[in-house]
This record gives structure tokens, sequence and C-alpha cells, in this order.
């Protein structure tokens, strides 16, 4: 573990050195378009807009699709190519304080996974309509799946630190 | 896209070529221990059992867990080993009726990145014991996140097909 000194690192962010290899290897199964090309423009969370997105789904998993439209929320899994991978404590912008970064739900994170529930409007073909995503355009997607209420919603949950910020 | 053949693929199940490479890799930041060592004994799903699992996160990125412990509940993501990439198209044994993959929460997908929502019950060290899983002994963690009622809860979501069986 060393102190950061790396372009894009802040002060108070702490970084490890990672493993040599990976372990598995993931396969891009399509891109996201949102309205934002910048870092800066993306909102802060999914739930700051109502910009409607769409993901576009390579025509070789298509056929995976089936079914999806009766689905009103999905679960997109996607790949937050620009964020650095070793960064384990981190100094949130809009928060100013060091978290764990387990604890957070910046892109940056050892496997840069980014996980989103989202609206399906429609899906036409291979390209999904959805509202709740916060990424950036041309982010490649890794998953989706159907939200389950009655495994994946726990109204009550708690994120302590949050709830004292 | 051809009719599955393969071992461990059922009648009425279809697969496809996958692309020659992978487009990224992941890292194994942990392993999880779970009473599950055989597919059959697993929970249909994780509503199904109250079994504490531990979650043990490797000493390089166990740093990253600070501020874990004041959230209620987790969004965990792991890496299901085992299971065929190909399927576009499968017939859970339990359902019997021809789904598309990415309507199911199968293990078999073409990332196959399982995601859980768990209740933390405490954190010793890099070990978190939770409630809410239903993999196999042995699985490699991939992430792990804080759960945010705010973004991440949808107590009306609707998957129509489940509905209807």
């Amino acid at each position: 573990m060393s102190k950061a000194s790396d372009f894009g690192v802040w002060e108070g962010e702490v970084t490890i050195d990672l493993p040599e290899q990976t372990d598995a290897g993931v396969y891009f199964l399509g891109r996201i378009r949102t309205p934002w090309t910048e870092r800066k423009q993306c909102p802060k969370n999914a739930r700051e807009s109502d910009a409607v997105c769409t993901v576009e789904v390579d025509p070789r998993f298509a056929p995976g699709l089936k079914d999806v439209e009766s689905c009103s929320h999905l679960v997109l899994l996607y790949w937050m190519d620009r964020a650095p991978r070793n960064i384990v404590l981190q100094v949130p912008g809009h928060y100013g304080v060091q978290r764990g970064t387990f604890a957070l739900r910046s892109p940056a994170r050892p496997n840069p996974i980014a996980m989103s529930v989202v609206r399906l409007l429609r899906i036409e073909g291979n390209r999904l309509s959805v509202i709740g995503l916060d990424c950036l355009d041309g982010t490649p997607l890794i998953d989706l799946k159907p939200y389950f209420a009655s495994t994946d919603s726990v109204p009550d949950a708690v994120v302590g630190w949050h709830r004292k910020t």
C-alpha cells in the first residue's frame, strides 16, 4: 500500500499494487448510449436524471433478450473503462472525507463494474430504451438481468456513513 | 447460433459462438464460504436460506473495507466459474420453458457474474458475515458495494414471465 501520486488520484487517497495478472475475462456485450460525453456532465446518481438511454446489444448476443420485454426493471452491469483500479481509500469530491472503496459506488475500484437498476421502457430489436443510468456515452455493457423485487428490493437498507453526511 | 449439444446443455437450449477473445480482465478479490459444495444443494434463490455465509477478502484489498461496517446491506458480485458461457436460450429445470438468458438469473451467461443483495451481520478483519447468498463454497468474489435503497430498491418491480408461472 502506498500514498497515491498518480494523475487523477487525490490527496488522502491510497493505492495498492494490483496482482500481475487478472483471473478471468469478460466480453463486452454491447454499448450504452447516453447524453453524457464527459464525466463532469454525468448525473451524480441515477435518480437525478430522467434521461432515456439506449442499450445496444451486439447481434451475436441479442437472442438472449427473449422475454426481457416482460420485465419492468433490469439490473445492468457495465464496465467503467476509464477508472483507475488501484485505489482502496478514496476521497469523493462531493463529500471530502476518506472512505473505503467498497463502501462507495465510485467507478474507481479493482474491478470497475457498475451496477444500476433501470426502468425498461421498450425493446426494439437489439436496442433497449431505459431510464436510470448515469454513465458516459459508449460505456461497455457486460450483463443485464431481470430485477426481482422479492430478492433485490430492500427499502429500509441503510448506508450509515451516508446518513450522517 | 446452433443447437446445443455440449455436456450440460439441455434439449431446447441454444448456444452461440463466443468471441475469440475477451475484452477486459477481472481480479478475484477473495472467496465466498458457504455451506454448499454441490449445485443441487444450493438454495434456488437467496431468500430461501438464512444461512450465514462468509466473504473472505484478500488482505491486499482489505483496506478498501473501511466504512463498510456502517452498511446494513451490500451488493455482492461474484464469478460463477463453473457455468457455461455460450447459452443464449435456456430451459431452467424448475420451470421447463425456454427463456432468453438475459431474462433469467441463471449462472449460465456470457459473463457469469452473479449479483446478490446481502444483509451484513458483522466484519472481523477481512471477513464479512452475511445472509442472502445461494452460491457454491469457494466462489470468487469480484466486487462489493453499499446498497442504497434510494437507487437500488424498487418494491413494485415486475418480472412478467415469472408472475405467470
